[in-house]
């Protein structure tokens, strides 16, 4: 049995609550909990009549109550806590993202690297659905041949005003650190370096305050290269409704389109590459076979990330995703903000020192919201996305 | 009767005369033809025996043998001997592009201009596809709300190396003047702007010779921002297959979705931009209703485009497009050159006067391919869509 501490109870928390006392989890209790606000303690003392209650996450890692901690906080606070975390031997599940910027992301890896006896993971539930885990499969088996462009649409991401009003930390530079690509968009960010491979360079258009009354970014169109030559594009949003969800990858063996939760596989009958410079018809183009892929019945999201967590400690089975991994993500997402506020192109590796100048330059001139203190229900707002 | 002189006997002329003999176009007679090439006048000869027939375009438009030109030869030739025409007294249709620059292009129409009493029509074949026209309708009618978003993946003009290896001009700065978007794209583009109007700001970047042993671009993805801050993206390649033609437009009351030849309405139940501030629930969406809108039965493509231009000389009816528009899809073809060129954001109107330094430049270091004498038959490659 794995003895869990909870950072912060916000809505993240709520979710993983159902699932724990929901029996999704049997190997994990839950022996404390954190959170400065009154009413969010309440609500753990009922959930949680067993655990220890404390006001900081820093008490409750101090007194070691548990093995481990599940970090739920807002996103500046997952590296320091997890830092502190390890110092005290306790395994560290982080919520999305790793952090905030990179710098503060490479201290958290290299306090788990102090100590690789800890188990370090992120809450990547996303790549446990069977489509992206079977994206991935074609990519790296070779099915879809080499990558030549990718197109993720993501714009399901609809924010009311009322959302951004209801967090004091939410969509403010200092308190949050970012907008769709910091608080929606990093499981996509993650998929897409997972399937795709990072790329080695970003040119974003990052639009803020665009469809809402907020400080940071509601709006991102990017263009992305890889190693290879292949480009990209990502669209995000929380302004658009309808909004969609639509991923593709063209490969030189063919193209595969991620749409309402299917996965459809065009095949090529043969190699684009080969087929353009051999085919004497001006106009002909390689058969496709349509190959609509069939789960393999796994989609865990979080619960399932949960057990690989209890399972890599109690056991040493395979973590769903190692934290030292998030980074990859957040290095894309720091990319495209720092494109978008200098209006450059930004390769990859970028100037990190650069990204946080800029980056505590907004925070010094951020405006802190009305504190309001609603736990909001996110359950409708990723049951299967985030 | 309309008496018709047809300048270029190509793939194009190919596909006009099934029309014209093939009894779609009642009020053309075919007059004269003229094409530089001894093998196309035979078989213009065999086409139209009652035809006079040239070797150069300028002999046919002095000798007068029609009422009205069309042009159907090298992009370059189209605003020469447009201006040719038009001081002849003859009526004008031009196949697309207008021109290759859009100096060039503002001779044409400076000289149509000068002859009011003259038609000049382009051959945007596209504009009469009923599921274009109804696109422009839902923006027009204000059904959709103002635009916030449009989005067009057209990746399916695969072409094969034989198919660039077949023409001596083709997909040569000093032949033909670009790729995929001079070539493939145009009538997007005039869509494009037909539909959402003309963006103020183009990011784009052009990919020259990444598919093919070509000189010119054949991989392009373009960022797009319209006055009222709306942003777009654009992409197109003759290298994708399998490819796409996906045309998303986000209003704010609502999304259509153009694909596969049908076209999706998602209408809202309120204006988004209403109910971002007026909603109290965090997660709240607009209700949509799944419109599948159905054909008014009208797709005339290249014949409609004749038969209005006949009807306009004949009858004063209207055009299905005037020839000066052709400017705009040039500008924005011109435009997303010019970016790619540059690798800077361009604001449109663009100096005209700069980007025809940088073709120029281009054009001194082009190389002409080996001459060969293949009439393409074009027929396969825009049954639909062209």
């Amino acid at each position: 049995m794995l003895r869990l501490g909870i950072i912060g109870c916000g809505g993240i928390a709520m979710l993983h609550t159902d699932n724990i006392l929901g029996g999704k989890c049997p190997e994990i209790s839950v022996t404390a909990v954190a959170d400065p606000r009154e009413s969010r303690r309440e609500w753990a003392k009922a959930k949680y009549p067993e655990a220890q209650v404390f006001t900081e996450g820093r008490e409750l890692i101090a007194s070691k109550p548990c093995d481990a901690v599940l970090i739920a906080t807002p996103h500046y606070l997952h590296p320091p806590l997890a830092v502190e975390a390890f110092e005290h031997g306790l395994h560290v599940m982080s919520e999305k993202p790793a952090g905030v910027y990179t710098l503060q992301v490479r201290e958290m890896i290299a306090a788990a690297d102090r100590h690789p006896e800890l188990t370090f993971g992120l809450m990547y539930n996303q790549r446990t659905n069977w489509i992206y885990r079977k994206a991935k499969e074609l990519l790296d088996n070779g099915e879809l041949g080499t990558m030549k462009r990718m197109n993720w649409i993501i714009t399901d991401w609809y924010r009311t005003q009322c959302y951004y009003d209801a967090g004091s930390w939410r969509a403010t530079w200092d308190g949050e650190g970012g907008g769709v690509l910091l608080n929606q968009c990093p499981h996509q960010l993650d998929l897409l370096q997972w399937i795709c491979g990072l790329p080695v360079r970003v040119r974003a258009f990052t639009h803020e305050g665009k469809w809402h009354h907020i400080e940071v970014e509601d709006d991102v169109t990017a263009y992305l290269e890889f190693e290879n030559g292949a480009t990209g594009v990502f669209i995000a949003s929380t302004g658009d409704a309808p909004g969609v969800n639509r991923l593709e990858i063209l490969g030189t063996r063919g193209r595969i389109l991620i749409e309402n939760e299917q996965i459809l596989f065009e095949r090529n009958s043969a190699d684009e590459r080969e087929w353009c410079f051999t085919d004497k018809r001006p106009f002909g183009t390689p058969e496709t076979e349509e190959i609509r892929l069939v789960s393999d019945g796994g989609n865990g999201q979080h619960a399932e990330v949960l057990n690989a967590f209890a399972g890599h400690i109690l056991r040493g089975e395979p973590l769903i995703a190692d934290g030292r991994e998030g980074i990859r993500g957040l290095t894309l997402s720091n990319a495209m903000h720092l494109s978008g506020w200098t209006n450059e192109t930004v390769d990859i590796p970028f100037d990190e020192q650069r990204f946080l100048s800029l980056l505590n330059e907004r925070r010094a001139r951020s405006v802190k919201k009305q504190e309001t203190d609603i736990a909001m229900d996110t359950a409708g707002s990723f049951g299967r996305k985030s």
